[in-house]
């Protein structure tokens, strides 16, 4: 069992600065999210786009943002359960929670913050009779570690920046790369695609276009795929393989949390903006894009403000009989609880003398 | 008459991102600001300090963060009356207001953001019969234009940064600089103490403690001060100088807002928080520090959520009939009020040959 102050479920950017401002106050926090690293829509969707309207930013990409986030969070050590949904929650007795995702980790907590943004990432997958049988053995739909495929023959299919960036990655790490498209187009980044181009033309991915893979085969894992090429002849080519990654994108969804007893309306969570964002669930408070209010604007700097006000709730919540006094962090410095310190240089008081 | 959309009291990091936001709705924005500089808080109070707590800043200079948020907010142009305090407001019949400054300048708008943070900045002014004759001839307590000072004479008084800083200054800029301070010991950031040292040893500097200023003389302006120095003799010394700079801080007042029929809770500006940070009076706003609700915070952080939301309201407000949709400015880009435009490299769709 996980055990911390604050359980965030989402590590988007709202997540990832939950933890900071719940540091401050002293509050431990451990955050789940399906995706294999942090980051939310910034990570996934966007990472190399420019993000303009983030106050004192007048460019940042949408990676470095999450970068520097988890930067600013490091003192605070948060914890990480990635590549996994939030699936059940349940309220003891004492007011505490406990999570379960669906690989059966449990985190009890005394407070939730869902930041989930849109939805759980969750992979589109190919109409393919029988893939969900290799899934986990040498089929993924995402890649949280690209060691695992260190001298493996991959297979991988997709025609955006996910499948093309991989690829590229890959090309070093993997024995043998084939990208399988069903266009001869793609669609991405120009550096990426003239770097597959590239290694296309060194040998170095093997090139399949336009094709769809349309088997998969082997006893207990992946040992061979079947490529449908869309010429006129619709030949087909067996290729060995060791994995067969389908890189069609992710798409949010709510899932399990919209079971949770939670308010919803147009697939987001009410909360109370009055306050401190909290649901209709005492201890569960939604932040972020996933939660909605009046005049509610889905902005990265909006879910920081709601996460800001949040905290403040559960450190009432666990310290009822404590008054808060705020301390600005240029006067009070950070503490963190790996035991760094940071602070503002103070001034001094010297004579000076003619 | 200075004509606006939406006129900003206040140029701390709140009214400044206020015309980012505002920009990207295409409402143009002017500051007033009693301070002759832009920054509130920041500019005048901590420029050299870290903030810790700036989302996407592990750690980020107070001065430096204003100096981004004015790069930021620049494609939108923004005007400023700085150096003169908001008065008087004045709400026409077709809803919009004219607002007066302690120095007569008038400005037009159809929607007001009082974003005063503690109030306006007012400056200590040391007890010396008759030195309100001399204001605006030779005696000042901010330095709004180093280069006025250019080959003059000036005293300045004062023991803190601001004293030293302008000392430093000043020291390669007029003919003589002489500071008057009432202690030995100054209170400062350890490299403006020394760099001051090494002035006054250079002769760069005339150092003249513990002493005050007890009198100003001039017929029209000021000729010269007298010094009273705290020895046991009590000597007076007499300077020839064109300048009495008297720094002894600056301490925020709200001042005349009290006045305009707002509803004050404690020194700030009671606002609708469930919605568009909005006060009593429509059209009138009050955003960041100057502002109050239930749970406020007085971050930099909340200001901007708090800017972001005021500024759909005064869409709404100015296009009543009109649906707005939010569009991301990684997706949309920013078009500048200047024709700039910055806008995300867009995705290539191309042939990858074999
Ligand atoms: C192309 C594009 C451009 C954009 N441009 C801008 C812009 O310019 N400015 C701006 O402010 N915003 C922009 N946005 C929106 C911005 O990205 C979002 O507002 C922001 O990401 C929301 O952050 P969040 O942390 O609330 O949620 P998200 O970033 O959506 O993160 C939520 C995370 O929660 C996880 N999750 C959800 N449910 C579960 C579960 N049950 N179990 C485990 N994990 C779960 C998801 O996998 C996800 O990683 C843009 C979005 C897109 C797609
Ligand atoms: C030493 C110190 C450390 C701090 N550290 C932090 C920190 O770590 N993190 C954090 O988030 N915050 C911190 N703060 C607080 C932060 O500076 C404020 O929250 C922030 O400046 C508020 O911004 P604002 O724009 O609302 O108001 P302000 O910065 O106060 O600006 C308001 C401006 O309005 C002007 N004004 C007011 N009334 C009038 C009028 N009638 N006419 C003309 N001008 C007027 C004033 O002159 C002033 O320039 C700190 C503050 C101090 C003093």
């Amino acid at each position: 069992m996980i055990e911390t102050d604050i359980l965030i479920i989402g590590a988007g950017p709202t997540g990832l600065f939950t933890v900071f401002e719940a540091g401050l106050l002293k509050l431990k926090c451990h955050l789940i999210d399906a995706l294999p690293q942090p980051g939310g829509q910034c990570s996934e969707l966007y990472p190399k786009k420019p993000i303009y309207d983030i106050p004192g930013f007048p460019e940042v990409l949408a990676g470095d943002l999450v970068d520097n986030l988890m930067e600013q969070i490091k003192p605070f050590q948060p914890g990480f359960t990635l590549g996994e949904r939030a699936e059940d929650i349940e309220k003891l007795e004492d007011g505490t929670f406990i999570v379960t995702t669906n690989k059966g980790t449990k985190h009890h907590a005394n407070a939730v913050a869902i930041a989930g943004g849109l939805g759980s990432f969750e992979p589109r997958k190919p109409q393919i009779e029988g893939i969900e049988n290799y899934e986990d053995h040498g089929v993924a739909y995402m890649i949280k570690d690209p060691e695992a495929f260190r001298d493996k023959k991959v297979v991988i299919a997709g025609g955006g920046d996910s499948a093309l960036d991989w690829s590229i990655f890959l090309a070093n790490v993997a024995q043998k790369v084939t990208l399988v498209h069903r266009r001869e187009e793609f669609r991405g980044a120009l550096d990426s695609v003239e770097k597959v181009q590239e290694l296309v033309t060194q040998n170095k991915i093997n090139l399949i276009t336009p094709a769809e893979v349309t088997d998969v085969k082997g006893s207990d894992k992946v040992e061979s795929v079947t490529i449908t090429i869309h010429d006129e002849a619709k030949r087909f080519q067996e290729i060995e393989c060791d994995a067969f990654v389908p890189l069609f994108g992710l798409s949010p969804k709510l899932g399990p949390i919209a079971n949770w007893g939670l308010e919803i309306e147009k697939n987001a969570i009410k909360v109370d903006n009055t306050l401190d964002y909290q649901t209709n669930i005492p201890g569960i408070y939604a932040i972020g894009d996933v939660n909605t209010y009046p005049g509610k604007l889905k902005l990265i700097l909006c879910g920081f403000h709601e996460a800001t006000l949040m905290c403040q709730s559960v450190y009432q919540r666990m310290n009822p009989n404590k008054k808060y006094v705020l301390k600005y962090t240029t006067v009070g410095g950070i503490d963190g609880f790996d035991g760094s310190r940071k602070e503002a240089e103070k001034a001094v008081i010297k004579k000076i003398g003619s």
